[in-house]
């Protein structure tokens, strides 16, 4: 088979016929498939009940500090939970604050605070004319529809294999004092897969913002996520560059137990420099009295530590490794050839990242939808939900059953040789 | 023994001299007691263990509507959650949202939505010259100091013992624009243990306010903590009162398990009219995916309906009669002749709320701490801490154990006898 660029006019429409043929059989089948969220499957999430039996009534429900964690107090959480979470992001445990479930939560607190309040003193970002946050593109959706709520202005940063284009975050941020923040998924970022290069790490670290109050949100959620069996990405320690290039307080880190123990039920973290979590409790003691305390003791004697909680996620890859090998052996199966589209190889993550001809993106979703398949909509990794190319399109392969997944790839590929064709047919 | 009031001087001198003493004595015992917090005790906590073993690693983890409550997803809480939580505050569980382990932080979340975003499209109120709050005095300091934080002006209403005084908050409410909300706890108020009358929660309901966007902050935090064994305190339906006065908007209630089942690992809900859950999951959607759902089923399998939660409360009152007993005779023994102090008699809540003479509060918490014994500061209960008279001291007889609440109620009782005798001597 040739790539479909070089098919003449009556070869594309010959194949148009084909694929239309193929897509009304596939929707024929009546499907309901969804590879729209990064949530874990059930199996994944089986990983984690033997955590359900840790704790009993029958034990005295202290932290090593003596604290019955049955009662209010302790705001910034449990000692030996402190070092878990310190741990899973390379942090001492005093620079660690561990929360309820949510790490979208905490980084949404964060931004509150830093409009409500400031941060370090600064002016509260309610009361300036213009607050721009800078969006690595594909990103997080959710990530983006934080700050865009707050109705700052997003801007998008391309990503490369080696994480943002640093050229132009260094111009926003030294040069930008309404730049107050960047949104960093550091390792096997979503969507894309990068893993961010020791060169972008340390110039991360060396940024000269204009603003006193510019942070980077650095959402290391993927930091113990390997997929690959044998080489398992590691990033500089953020906390410690910016230490080293004389900007302690550059950054917020997060992370949490969502994708190791349970999506709703685990334990989420933040950690910082000395000053900022100290900035970050001074308020934070007005909102709550702690957070549930028992679910950490749950998390620390089910893990027990940070070795335990790798050995934990062997058996999540274990579980993903065949179904991202799916993906992108029907992926290339499917539109090798053809050269009408490009994608993330991740080797850690939740996501692949898939790139159509342009202009095909939304299409290409409209059409999944109309045969059963829910993707993630089209656009929605970059900010305001507008991909300028409309061509990016998310695949979350992780909670479907295998059997479910080739199906779903099968029709999902159909779409994307109709919908190129019907393109080309355009031009 | 006469009032002290109708003492000589020289009587004063001498009683000065022997409360000296005996103050000293208990100094020299080198206790350390605290009864500053409203915490439950750990025998209170114990009844809870049983929750501990209703879910087990051979459950399968799903709530009412079949969805996986291991997973992300429902923002607003399992089913049967809502239900349980709704029956707690006598509404329909479609008017429920269930949330973590914190109340207070609903609450402030609640009002963080307001000043960020507005309510219900009202301008956000970071965009307003000045906000002002209304505090029932004496009140809960964790509330004020919420609102505290954000900046507003927080104006002290005075309480009956039928609630907050109404004309004044039909006057600031009704005729000022700037007053956005009023704190209530209206079962068993913090401090003072006042049920809110049939009249006052019509003259809520019946509000006209001046700001579109004010809300009745409805704290129903001890809606079913009776210490009474045959009288329960009831109050009329906020939301359907509001309902029938034409103004469902008007209110957001609350309440939580954080003195039902465990303090820091319990679970929180508000509920207000369709409206208004509809306006707080428009912007909540961005916070978070959703609460600890296992948390939630794990209640809800413990307490099965509110008949198990109010059978599971009188275990409570049980604990805690013996307590408030004490107390009560203690400062009626101690102090009842002497006629230099009035206190409440609660029937229901955890404090018990004391009024020392004008100018001795300060004075006698300091030498409560002083000899080892600490109290609530004086003034908590009051917007800035502030007790213009300087008289209201909050009392927590819940956490001590028996043994520990005699001494520190006979100390006490001392210093509020030595300062009022100084008190005295100084006029």
């Amino acid at each position: 088979m040739k790539a479909y660029k070089e098919l003449s006019r009556e070869e594309l429409l010959a194949l148009k016929e084909e694929l239309e043929k193929e897509y009304q059989a596939q929707k024929d089948l009546g499907m309901k498939l969804d590879i729209s969220r990064g949530k874990p499957s059930k199996e994944q999430l089986d990983l984690a009940m033997p955590m359900m039996d840790v704790l009993s009534s029958t034990d005295i429900l202290e932290c090593e500090n003596g604290t019955d964690i049955r009662n209010y107090g302790l705001l910034d959480g449990i000692p030996e939970a402190k070092k878990l979470m310190g741990d899973v992001m390379g942090v001492d445990a005093s620079q660690v604050i561990v929360g309820g479930n949510s790490s979208l939560n905490m980084m949404y607190d964060c931004v509150a605070r830093s409009v409500l309040f400031g941060v370090m003193g600064s002016t509260p970002w309610s009361q300036l004319d213009k607050v721009k946050f800078l969006c690595p593109v594909p990103g997080y959706d959710r990530h983006f529809a934080v700050t865009e709520q707050f109705g700052f202005e997003l801007i998008s940063i391309p990503m490369t294999k080696d994480g943002p284009d640093m050229d132009m975050v260094e111009k926003y941020v030294n040069e930008d004092a309404a730049v107050k923040g960047i949104w960093c998924v550091p390792v096997y970022s979503n969507p894309g897969g990068a893993v961010y290069s020791d060169e972008t790490v340390k110039r991360f670290a060396a940024l000269k913002p204009a603003a006193e109050d510019f942070r980077i949100y650095w959402d290391n959620a993927y930091v113990i996520h390997h997929l690959d069996k044998d080489s398992h990405a590691s990033i500089l320690n953020i906390l410690e560059e910016c230490e080293k290039a004389g900007n302690p307080d550059l950054v917020y880190q997060f992370c949490s137990t969502s994708k190791v123990s349970f999506a709703g039920a685990g334990i989420a973290a933040m950690s910082a420099s000395p000053a900022n979590i100290a900035d970050v409790k001074s308020k934070m003691k007005w909102q709550t009295i702690g957070p549930d305390k028992i679910n950490q003791l749950r998390h620390v004697k089910f893990f027990k530590d940070i070795n335990g909680m790798r050995e934990h996620m062997e058996r999540h890859a274990s579980i993903l490794r065949p179904k991202f090998e799916l993906v992108l052996s029907m992926l290339e199966n499917e539109l090798g050839e053809a050269q009408i589209a490009s994608w993330s190889h991740p080797v850690g993550g939740y996501f692949v990242s898939f790139d159509a001809m342009e202009g095909c993106a939304k299409e290409i979703v409209a059409k999944c939808k109309e045969a059963g398949l829910v993707m993630t909509g089209a656009g929605a990794a970059f900010p305001y939900g507008k991909d300028p190319k409309d061509s990016n399109i998310r695949i979350a392969p992780t909670m479907p059953p295998m059997e479910e997944l080739e199906p779903a790839l099968k029709l999902f590929t159909t779409c994307v040789k109709l919908t190129s064709v019907e393109k080309l047919l355009e031009q």
